[in-house]
């Protein structure tokens, strides 16, 4: 799973930094932060090396995802919203956020900590690009996105809390995570602005 | 002290992020971003893992700070820019210097580090907020708030350095910061540019 | 070389912020940011306290290039486009690549890690300043900067692969990143986007 997120992310990333009309070097560093700062972003919060800068496998699948991006760019016109880019996407934010909540936990953190971590390690990666990009992170904005490694993360730290195995935990967290953001994506799922928050609370607005 | 600042660094974010059109998510995340990135920074900076991750009575102010940004945007129309808001905004300000200098100074940095985390844990937070909205951090392109932070921070050090006790030097820096901070609302204190600056210096440019 | 590049890193930056209209706090934070977050970054990575906070001389280094673009501001017209100021931009990115391949090494990352942190040391900081300007950083999608230093940090590792001294390794990455450099600037070198390289390998796109 981190195999096919790491590819799916780096390609996500690059296809973005193409379209922006951004040079081959900015290509592969959007698609590599895309697929790592989320990882090392979470490495820095509990204080160790990022395990990006010492282990060269995973860098490896990041430059077939950039490699991949620039290659399928010449043939398709959004690589990255193809439906297997998607699916696989999805699949690389389950197993993101999975990593995130457990190393959280293995460094003490409290609930807050491990939620907040397997969010990040999820969907960090991308909101980087975004701002490399010169944007608003669209998981800020809409989308049903990053609130899927959220009710991962919450599912993690229950299950672990009621004393299930932390095999279940993980299993339980990815399956979280990857079965709402495919609901999300078929449903056309959003979260509501503040705005529209209120009305739906005291009715529409008639100023 | 820390609590104010908290909860109405929080508010401010949150109200900017509602402003923009973000969706409950990411206005959450930026009104957390805007309370807790500055002390988190500052706690990378000194190599210890970020307080946030372990205490959850902190987090818990934010949120209310969120909670309390998305009930009053329905009932006014800027929250942020309410006098009320300012005043606790400036005592976060004066709170969060001085927990940045203390915390620096424990960690044996120089002069310079201990103005510069004062400064990145009272404004920090904010400027990071201001990326993730797309926009220049506004504190460094005009107003009167960051530097606020640098004369409580220097003051911090210079009372330090002559041997005063710590408590009178926290109870200073916040005194400084805060008291800055309220004369510059108050009388629209604003830092030249360069270009005004040479203009002082040299008279007008006639080009 | 360090001295240098310190001093031009934050002219440089000073420079941009200055022709973005940001007041004179502003102006210092982006000079400053330009020539310290590289090193910053680098040393967050590799888990130590970053070395900025703790020594004054290389602060006042900074300063004084933050100094010396607003002194020029007043009677050249873009410092920062300068043929001495590109030179000493162009020694700095050698200074700084070969910095961040050393303690990359000496942390025991591995090879892509050398890469990635001589680069981010080199470019890290002058992409940072582009955030604060709210605009693409522009070593993503143009010119041939970044790219001197990923050269740079590639010979670096060569040479010390091939069990060469460690001198050695350091003069050829500084040497490899400024030529580079400097011919860059000179014959107008630019990389591809991903769109040009799918024509040079397919010929123009007819659509």
């Amino acid at each position: 799973m981190n195999t096919i997120g790491l590819i799916a992310f780096a390609l996500v990333g690059s296809a973005k930094a193409i379209r922006e009309q951004f040079d081959l070097f900015g290509v592969a560093v959007v698609g590599l932060a895309t697929a790592f700062v989320g990882g090392t972003t979470r490495d820095l919060l509990v204080n160790r090396v990022p395990l990006t800068l010492s282990s060269l496998s995973e860098v490896s699948l990041g430059m077939l995802g950039v490699v991949l991006a620039v290659g399928l760019n010449v043939v398709l016109d959004s690589p990255d919203d193809h439906p297997v880019t998607m699916l696989a996407d999805a699949v690389g934010l389950g197993a993101f956020a999975t990593t995130g909540a457990i190393v959280a936990t293995e460094a003490g953190t409290s609930s807050f900590g491990v939620i907040a971590i397997a969010t990040i390690n999820a969907a960090g990666g991308g909101a980087f690009a975004d701002l490399l990009l010169d944007r608003y992170p669209f998981i800020l904005v809409t989308d049903f996105y990053a609130s899927c490694a959220v009710l991962g993360g919450v599912t993690y730290r229950i299950v672990t809390s009621a004393l299930a195995t932390d095999g279940a935990a993980a299993a339980l967290c990815a399956t979280v995570t990857v079965g709402t953001r495919l609901t999300a994506v078929n449903r056309g799922w959003e979260l509501p602005t503040a705005q529209a928050f209120g009305e739906l609370l005291l009715g529409p607005d008639d100023n």
